[in-house]
């Protein structure tokens, strides 16, 4: 271990004693010891020279000195002690060039014991309020050798060889397909050293985690609690990584599957494992490859007692939230992640195909050309509709094919994949009794995309669509609001599905905060989420989300807009399933009275069903002949 | 025994020996001899003298004459034999007043056979057409003594007297709820005895058929090979039902499950009873009470070993479809015949929400009040639309309350029931991805008209239906042509997710041959069948039924109609979501191109899924920004 180059950086308020532990350590490693602040550049000690603090823009420069130092030192297989106050995470992420060789030590004391230590130590003069503004600016790092600052030096340096001596890796990642991979590379970009396994491994040369061959040896080079992060695939997979763990693991580990599981399965897992004492966590994954590279949304459940240890890391990787949030929150027991993530899913689907169904109309209805249709796209981008999915919308109707010139858009084969979680959320939407025909439409309109051989025979007899007589541009701008319109509505769905489940299966779901944390990193990231997670913290019980205030009066200023747009899709034969849905569930839900009562009275009529009665209590049957 | 009363009808052609053995099985039994033709009428007897054949017309007051004197003997506690030829099923049916204590003996023997008897043993002289001319007449009894004409008498009347000493019970019925007594009834009807056993038993005073108090009992009352119905809620009660009888039974007894199993459950228990050598048939049963009474649809499938010996009285009491067949037919191995009943409970809830939708747009968009719609509905009821629903929602919107002398219809709670094999329809659709969107919102309406405390907030808060515009009348015929696409729409995917179903699980359904059944006693018989079933006659591989010429015509004359009905639901704000959802299907299944590449790319953009290309072999991905 003491032939692998590194650099130790010690951090703390001014006055903790890095100077004095820093040079100690670095005479009991034999390493040279260097000081931050001789790398400011001649700006910024003319600046402290004059008693003008620093500001973030003033540091950046330096900490990226100190970094490229650090970086050509390694190269060079220097390795060194530091001392440098690196008090923001934002600056140790700047530091920290690479997790395994760069490690911070942390001298941790509050601010009377520091200002004591000062005083008793070193008779050295500090103005109160200056110590107290490092403690404001204090971010106390998740992943560190932290020690007691007002101990002996020669204990704390001691306490510090321990430490370094001790196995460091901060967590397990069991299979290391794409998402897996990107998400070692992001715990490793924020200080938690990973160990990964895969059965069958393809790993880029650069990547940077150590692999082991097998999972027992994953497992006997993680310290208890381990944290063991499962990426397979969904279904037995998941079992049999878990079985190969087992005899590995110890009461208190935690396993966290961070694939998209039916959530079932996890119910079980979860349990089966308590019963060995071990803390299952099921957690739910969005943002695709890149999500999970550079911030993913997170939805973790399960055994919460792992709560408490995942969830620094946990918010370190994750997403930042429009309002500076990490796009992470503890969801609940059991299934409760990975059905939250279904659910997130589901939505997706539906968003989807709306935006699907509104370029199909523009272009095939109305012979709206991609350049114009992704201008359109940008600029919806920038108001009401502005989304990750209208984002990259925009982006693929621009796209132009290398090779022939063309749209790329035009030659791609209009077949849609599903991977299932989609179907998932419509089939387990009928098993509670929640509506979600957006989705439904959605699942339905991917699996007739996939019938292309039956549909050229239909479209060669059925004949095809006619065009829109109407102005393009009025199209275009309703389009807007019934995109608005469909969406909100899908989400209604979505959020009555959490709700139903969150009461059928006692997990009792955060609404808002689920809604918070999708506005981060996750596919369905959007604008209108912060109108629905304010919907949500407004009245946590709403029945349906389109009964809030300022939601309902969003809709029905696009009313008319919705319902012309999907006159002018049944017009042109432009079909419009999920947007025809969404306003039918919006007219269904808005129904008084529903002719519901004519199917009951058929029911009667032939089964012997009966019937209530809206004039009297009972249960009714009626000889209809 | 020999104190039951009891009236044995002696049967066969003329000169198969009626009365010589009538005659002598009386004698035997000390009973009183009747020649059934000294019960003509004076009219009829005139006609015979003169050699005039008699016609149906001619025998249908005798008979019922003769079916009079039994049933009064019977009550008075006689008995007798009858010598009657009673050639046809139907005179049978009418003599047998009571199944058990009226049996038939059929003397049987081909035309040669008979005529040599008559020269050998009488001399006697019968013109040869004539004889041939009975034997045309002959219906054979599927449940008779049958004993062979052309032995001798004593040896004839042995065979009799022995078989009357044997165990007579036809099957044995484990459930007698509103579905297990009308099938009894019904096999009571048409000669078969039935045993019951209900662990808890409700029966009316006049319940015909032995009830006993074990499932054992049941067992030991039937002689080998048993067939045992059972009529019990799905689920663990069929489990239940089939443990309760598994030490009573031998290798070779049927049992069959005639609820609405989950088909799954149906494929699993035919396996594990094979495996003991039991014959499980799952049997799909259509109609409703009125049906299982008087003749219900019957899907069976499963043990088709079994076929032979229950195929006989199941064609005796299912209905009789429009050309005169039974409403059964062997469906396929497995699951197969609870599956079919299933998709076919599908059809039934989108031809149910279709029906439901329109009456809502003439009714609360167009305020056409209830007794018109019910003209209307009649009136549709002698077109196109000719079926069991159109005919009794005619009969519902007519029918006055007679306590508040309103329209009853108006009475009726708008929430709708289910008992979950629509929902199921849905969910193995989503599963083996066939597309049934107008099932789905079929589904997703009886869902949302359960939650009617929301809608009520949403009625309050959303606003409700602007009245419809237009001409009235014009929207009613629109209607017609509108229900009639949709309606085809649904069955086009109920086919089609049959097909897939079959292909899937292997059982080779014939698609015509099951349509042919649903004409006759079940919810969904309707005169648009007779086109469906020609089109999978003409086509057994028909990759959709839309593709058929004469259906694809029907839909595009009715195509503006149908555009025109959808429209005026958007306008008005009345949901037609499964009128919608037909139509959607109809587009996009005649969509060349869809915009599924959009939703592809988009895949492709955040998750590197990948595409295809028109224009190319492979599969790529792109990096998009």
């Amino acid at each position: 271990m003491q032939h692998d180059p590194r650099f130790i950086i010690v951090m703390g308020v001014a006055g903790s004693g890095k100077t004095t532990i820093g040079r100690g350590l670095a005479a009991r490693l034999g390493v040279p010891f260097h000081d931050g602040d001789d790398f400011h550049p001649p700006a910024n000690i003319a600046k402290m020279a004059a008693g003008v603090p620093l500001q973030d823009e003033d540091r950046a420069g330096w900490l990226v000195t100190l970094a490229v130092f650090i970086r050509d030192g390694l190269a060079r297989g220097q390795s060194g002690v530091i001392a440098c106050s690196a008090l923001k995470k934002k600056y140790r992420d700047i530091l920290r060039v690479d997790a395994r060789r760069v490690r911070f030590v942390y001298l941790q004391g509050d601010h009377d014991a520091i200002r004591a230590r000062m005083r008793r130590r070193e008779g050295h003069f500090m103005r109160p309020e200056m110590l107290r503004s490092q403690f404001d600016v204090l971010e106390e790092p998740a992943r560190a050798i932290r020690v007691n600052a007002v101990a002996e030096p020669d204990a704390i340096i001691d306490r510090i060889m321990e430490k370094l001596m001790e196995k460091q890796y901060a967590l397990g990642i069991m299979g290391l397909g794409v998402m897996g991979r990107s998400l070692a590379l992001n715990f490793e970009r924020h200080g938690y050293p990973v160990i990964g396994y895969d059965p069958n491994p393809h790993l880029p040369p650069d990547f940077p985690a150590t692999v082991v061959d097998s999972p027992a040896a994953l497992a006997t080079a993680l310290d208890s609690p381990r944290v063991i992060l499962i990426m397979v695939p969904a279904g037995k997979p998941v079992d049999i990584a878990i079985d190969s763990l087992k005899d590995a693991l110890e009461v208190g580990d935690i396993i966290i599957d961070g694939g998209n599981s039916w959530f079932l399965d996890t119910e079980r897992r979860t349990k089966e494992l308590a019963e060995m004492g071990i803390h299952f966590v099921g957690m739910g994954v969005s943002g695709g490859e890149s999500g999970a590279l550079w911030g993913p949304s997170l939805m973790p459940g399960g055994a919460q007692a792992a709560w408490e240890t995942i969830a620094p890391m946990l918010r370190d990787i994750a997403a930042v939230t429009p309002d500076g949030e990490p796009a992470v929150t503890w969801v609940g027991p059991g299934g409760a992640g990975h059905y939250v993530k279904m659910v997130h899913n589901g939505i997706e689907y539906g968003d989807m195909e709306l935006i699907a169904e509104i370029y199909d109309l523009l272009h095939r209805g109305a012979g709206m050309p991609n350049e114009e249709l992704a201008d359109l796209f940008a600029d919806w981008n920038e108001g009401e509709l502005r989304s990750f999915l209208i984002e990259i919308s925009a982006k693929v109707l621009r796209y132009v094919d290398n090779e022939t010139g063309r749209p790329l858009l035009d030659l791609i084969v209009d077949i849609a994949g599903q991977k299932g979680t989609g179907r998932w959320t419509s089939q387990i939407a009928l098993e509670v009794g929640a509506p979600t025909p957006t989705i439904n439409a959605a699942v339905v309109m991917r699996l007739l995309s996939a019938d292309k051989d039956t549909r050229m025979l239909a479209a060669a007899r059925l004949g095809g669509t006619t065009a829109y007589a109407g102005d393009r541009a009025q199209l275009a701008a309703a389009a807007e609001s019934a995109l608005y319109a469909g969406k909100v509505t899908a989400y209604a769905q979505g959020m009555d599905l959490l709700q139903t489940a969150s009461a059928a299966y006692g997990w009792g779901l955060n609404l808002a905060a689920i809604v918070r944390i999708w506005r981060g990193g996750c596919i369905i990231r959007a604008q209108v989420l912060d109108s629905i997670a304010a919907a949500f913290e407004r009245q946590p019980g709403l029945p349906n989300l389109l009964l809030d205030g300022t939601i309902a009066t969003a809709i029905e200023q696009r009313q008319a807009d919705w319902r012309a747009v999907v006159i002018a899709g049944v017009e042109t034969g432009v079909p419009l399933p999920a947007l025809a849905a969404s306003l039918g569930y919006f007219d269904a839900l808005r129904s008084e009275r529903l002719p519901a009562n004519l199917i009951q009275a058929q029911r009667d009529f032939f089964g012997a069903h009966t019937y209530h009665r809206i004039d009297r209590d009972g249960i009714f049957h009626t000889e209809w002949e």
